[in-house]
C-alpha cells in the first residue's frame, strides 16, 4: 500500500516565548526506482500519488516514449518502491548516452535543452491560444485554493492543466518536475488536445520547467513565482508565453506577450 | 567572463487594470559542465558565483573527494561553461556505478541516502553544539537580510554557515543544492572546523538537504521552510537537529531537540 501524501510528526513548537508539543503534518517523500526493460533507469523521489501518470510523463519527458501506447506493461511494487516498465520496442541506452547523462533538477544540477533528448522532444509551440490578464490571475487563484496539502504542510508544488477559465486536472508533488510529469502523463493517457491548453504552476519557472511545458505542448505557462533568465531565453526560442509573479491582480508577462490579450471574448482555439 | 548573477529583462507588468513596460531583474541560470579526469561527469545549472567552491563541494558531496587537497588542478572555462578537474588519484567510474546513477534533485528525481556514495559520505553527527530558540530566529533573520539577490529577483536560495550568533559565510544560488555545495567547498577550502557550526537555509528541508548537511558535518540545520518526512527520518538517523518554519519568533523543532536549549549562555563548543 502506498504511504499517504502527508505524515504526522511530533514537534516542539516555539511561539513567542513559549514551547509546546504538537503533532504536525509533513509532506511525504516517496522514493520510486524505475526499472525499464529490466534495467535500472532512475530513482524519482516524489509524493506518492498518481504514480502511473508520473512514470508515463517522466518517460515521455526523457524522450523514451512519445505515447502511452508504447508501454506494454507498467507494474508498481508499492511496498518496495519499484516500478517495472516494459516497452513494446525495447529501450536501449547507448554507452554514449549514459556517459553524457545530465543530472536533472529543478534547482541545481540540470540538463541543458540543447543536449540529446531535449532537443528531440521539446517542440516549438504553435499555439494560437490567448488569455486575458484577469483569466491568468483567476487560474492561479483557483490553483492555490485547490491544494489542501500545501496548506497542511507548506511543502508541495501544484501544477494544473487548464482552459482559459477552468482547471482540468491538478497534480501535486513535493517535486515540481514530478507535478508536471504527472500532468504530462495525464494528458498522454487521456489523449487530451494540448495546444489550446495552459499550465498554471506554483513553482519557479526554471529552464527545466519551460522545457517540460514545451514537451507537454502548451503555449502558455503561468506561475506565481519568479523565472530565471535561461528559462526566458528558452521560452523565447520555443514560442512559449511566460507569465510570472501572478499575485492578487498583479502579474509580469515575460515572453510572447501576444497571447495575453486585454479584451477576451472567448479563448481562441486552434 | 562570467555572466552576472542577475540579468535585465523587459516585461509587461500588469497591476490592477493597467499594464506598463518595465525592466525587471531576473536570476541568471548558468550551465556548467564538469569534466573530471577527461570524462564528462555532470552538468550543473547554477548561479554564476563561487564556482570553484561549488565544484569542490559537489565532488565531495558525490563522494569523489574528501579534501580539497585531492584536486591536482581545477580550471574553469567561463565562456563555454566548462570546468576541467584533475585529481591526483584519477577518478574511475565503474560500469555498475554509471548504471545505478541516480538523478539528483531538490524536488523530484533524487538519490536515496542508502545508495552508494551517500552511505559512504554522510556521517552521523556527534556535534555537542547547542543553540537557543532566540538565536535560531536571529540567524534566519540575518540570512534573510543578507540577500540582495533574493529581494531583487525572488528566485534564489541562500545558505549560511554560522556560529550560534554570526553568519560566517553566505552563499547564494538558484539551486538550493548548489548553495549548500558552495558552503561545503568553502568549508573544505578554508579547513573550517565544522561540528560546532550551524547551517541556516532558506529552502525546504528535503532528504537531499539533510544528506548534504550530514556530509558537510553540521549537527544543526535551520530553515524558514517546511521539511519532508524522509528528511526528518534521515535527520533522526544521522543525529541532525532540524528546525523549520522559522518565521518571526516562531519555529518548529522536528528532530534531536536536545541541541535547542532555552537558557543559552554561550554556545558549547567541542
Amino acid at each position: 500500500m502506498l504511504p499517504s501524501i502527508t505524515a504526522k510528526w511530533r514537534i516542539r513548537k516555539y511561539s513567542g516565548g513559549a514551547a509546546s508539543l504538537q503533532e504536525d503534518d509533513i509532506a511525504t517523500e516517496y522514493p520510486l526506482t524505475v526499472r525499464l526493460d529490466g534495467e535500472e533507469f532512475a530513482t524519482i523521489v516524489c509524493s506518492p500519488t498518481d504514480l502511473e501518470e508520473m512514470i508515463i510523463g517522466f518517460l515521455a519527458s526523457e524522450g523514451v516514449i512519445r505515447q502511452a501506447a508504447e508501454i506494454e506493461s507498467l507494474r508498481i511494487d508499492e511496498e518496495r518502491g519499484f516500478v517495472y516498465v516494459e516497452l513494446y520496442n525495447k529501450h536501449s541506452t547507448s554507452k554514449d548516452e549514459v556517459s553524457k547523462r545530465f543530472i536533472g533538477s529543478c534547482c541545481g544540477k540540470s540538463r541543458q535543452f540543447y543536449f540529446h533528448n531535449d532537443a528531440r522532444t521539446a517542440r516549438t509551440s504553435m499555439s494560437r491560444m490567448t488569455i486575458s490578464p484577469a483569466q491568468c490571475t483567476a487560474l492561479i487563484r483557483l490553483l492555490q485554493n485547490s491544494s489542501g496539502e500545501f496548506k497542511l504542510t507548506g511543502g508541495v508544488h501544484n501544477a494544473a492543466l487548464c482552459t482559459a477559465t477552468e482547471l482540468l486536472a491538478v497534480r501535486t508533488d513535493i517535486g515540481r518536475h514530478n507535478a508536471l510529469d504527472k500532468l504530462f502523463g495525464f494528458s498522454l493517457q487521456q489523449r487530451i488536445a494540448i495546444t489550446d491548453k495552459i499550465i498554471a504552476f506554483s513553482g519557479r519557472l526554471s529552464s527545466e520547467v519551460v522545457l517540460k511545458a514545451a514537451k507537454i505542448g502548451v503555449g502558455i505557462l503561468l506561475s506565481k513565482s519568479a523565472p530565471t533568465d535561461l528559462a526566458l531565453k528558452l521560452a523565447e526560442d520555443l514560442g512559449i508565453t511566460c507569465v510570472g509573479f501572478i499575485r492578487g491582480n498583479e502579474m509580469n508577462v515575460y515572453t510572447h506577450g501576444h497571447r495575453i490579450v486585454d479584451e477576451q471574448n472567448e479563448s481562441e482555439e486552434r
